[in-house]
C-alpha cells in the first residue's frame, strides 16, 4: 500500500475500526481520570505520581502520555470533569423546579456550597471560568447563559442589556465564590450570592431575598 | 556575576545604614521594573532576558536576584505596577468629579478601555483580582470598595447587602473585561459595563444608562 498522507488516512482508519479504537481510547482516558481523581482527592495533586495513576487505572505507564502531556494536564481534566458533573446534577435538579428564578437561585447556591466544601474545585472554577479560550462559553458559563435566557423569555427576569448582564452575572458569582474562599463573606454566602444575582437580573429586591432563601432541594 | 542567595544579613544592613541602604535597594528595584516594563512592552515577556533587563537598568546581573526570583516574578511586578499606576490615575480623575455614581462609571469605563488597549494588562487584572491571597482587598478591588462605600454613604447607591454586592460588582467588571477580550461583547463594552454595575448598585435603569454615557474625562 503506498504511503498516504496521515491526515486523510486517520479518519478512514478509525471508520474501518467501526469506532472500536476510538471507544477503547476514550475508555482508557476515562479510567486514568477516575484513578487520578481518587488519588488526588486523597493525597493532593503534589503527592500523586503518574506511576500511581497508571497502576490504579491498570494501564501501562507509557500510555498515560497518549492522553495527557503531564500530571498538571490530567489534574486539569479531573477538575473539568468535576465541574461538568456538577453542571449535569444541577440540570437534573432544575428539571424538578418550575420557576426559572428558583432554578437560577438553586444553581448559584449549590455552586457556592460546592466551592466551600471543596476549595480546589472552587479555585479551579474561579480560575478557569474567566480564562482565555472561551471559559465563559463552556461548562457552567454556558449553563448560566441558558438559564438566564429561559427566565428572560418567561418574563421572570428583566434585562436591559442581556449580553453584558450575563457576563456580569457570571463574574458576580465568581467574585462571591472567591470572596467566600478568602473569608470575606460568611457561611450564608450561597443565599446572598443568589439574591444579588437575582437582583442583577431585575427581580425586585424583597422577592429576590425570598426566592434565595427557599428550602433548597439537594443535589446528586 | 553568579546569582547570590538572598542573605539574612540584608535587613540588618539596611537598618545599620539608617534607611540609606533600604532607599538604594528600592531604587534599584524600581530601575529593574522600569527596564523590564520597557523591554517587555516592546518584545513580549518571552523574548526579554534577565541579562537585557539588568543591562538596560545599568545594574549588575547578580543583583537581579536580590529583588526577584525569576523573570516571571519581575513580569508580575511590572503588571502590579501598571495596575497601581492606573488606580492612581483613576483616583486623580475622581477628584475632579462630584457625583459618586459618575466617579464609579468613569473608573469602570477607563478600566475596560485600558484592558482593550493592553490585553496583557487586562488578562493580568482578570487573573490576579480573584486570585488566592487577597486580590480583592488590594489594588483596584480595594479602590472599588472605597468608591462604592462613598456612593452608599451619599445615598447615591442603594445596596441591600453591601459586602456581597461589592464582591459581585468586582466580579461583574472582570466578567465583562474577560468577555470583551474574547469578543463576546462589542466596542461599547466600557459604557455597558458601567451601566450594569450602576444598576447592580441600585441606580435606576435609565439613569444608569445616562450616567454611563456621559462625556468621559481623559485619564493620565
Amino acid at each position: 500500500m503506498p504511503p498516504r498522507p496521515r491526515s486523510t488516512a486517520a479518519p478512514r482508519l478509525a471508520a474501518a475500526n467501526g469506532g472500536r479504537g476510538a471507544r477503547r481510547r476514550s475508555e482508557t482516558r476515562a479510567r486514568l481520570v477516575r484513578a487520578a481523581r481518587k488519588l488526588m482527592a486523597r493525597k493532593g495533586i503534589g503527592a500523586t505520581s503518574i506511576q500511581e495513576i497508571t497502576d490504579t487505572a491498570d494501564v501501562g505507564f507509557g500510555s498515560f502520555y497518549n492522553h495527557f502531556g503531564s500530571k498538571d494536564e490530567i489534574a486539569q481534566a479531573v477538575m473539568e470533569d468535576a465541574v461538568d458533573s456538577f453542571g449535569d446534577a444541577a440540570d437534573r435538579l432544575a428539571e424538578t423546579i418550575a420557576d426559572p428564578a428558583e432554578v437560577l437561585a438553586a444553581s448559584v447556591r449549590h455552586a457556592v456550597r460546592r466551592a466551600e466544601a471543596d476549595e480546589a474545585w472552587g479555585w479551579f472554577l474561579v480560575r478557569s471560568a474567566l480564562a482565555r479560550g472561551g471559559g465563559l462559553r463552556r461548562g457552567l458559563g454556558k449553563r448560566l447563559g441558558r438559564d438566564i435566557r429561559i427566565g428572560a423569555q418567561a418574563r421572570r427576569f428583566r434585562l436591559d442589556d442581556p449580553p453584558a448582564t450575563m457576563l456580569a452575572a457570571g463574574g458576580a458569582i465568581l467574585g462571591i465564590i472567591a470572596g467566600r474562599l478568602q473569608g470575606e463573606i460568611g457561611a450564608d454566602a450561597p443565599e446572598r450570592a443568589a439574591a444579588v444575582v437575582l437582583r442583577l437580573l431585575g427581580v425586585p429586591s424583597r422577592e429576590a431575598e425570598r426566592i434565595a432563601n427557599r428550602p433548597l432541594p439537594s443535589i446528586q
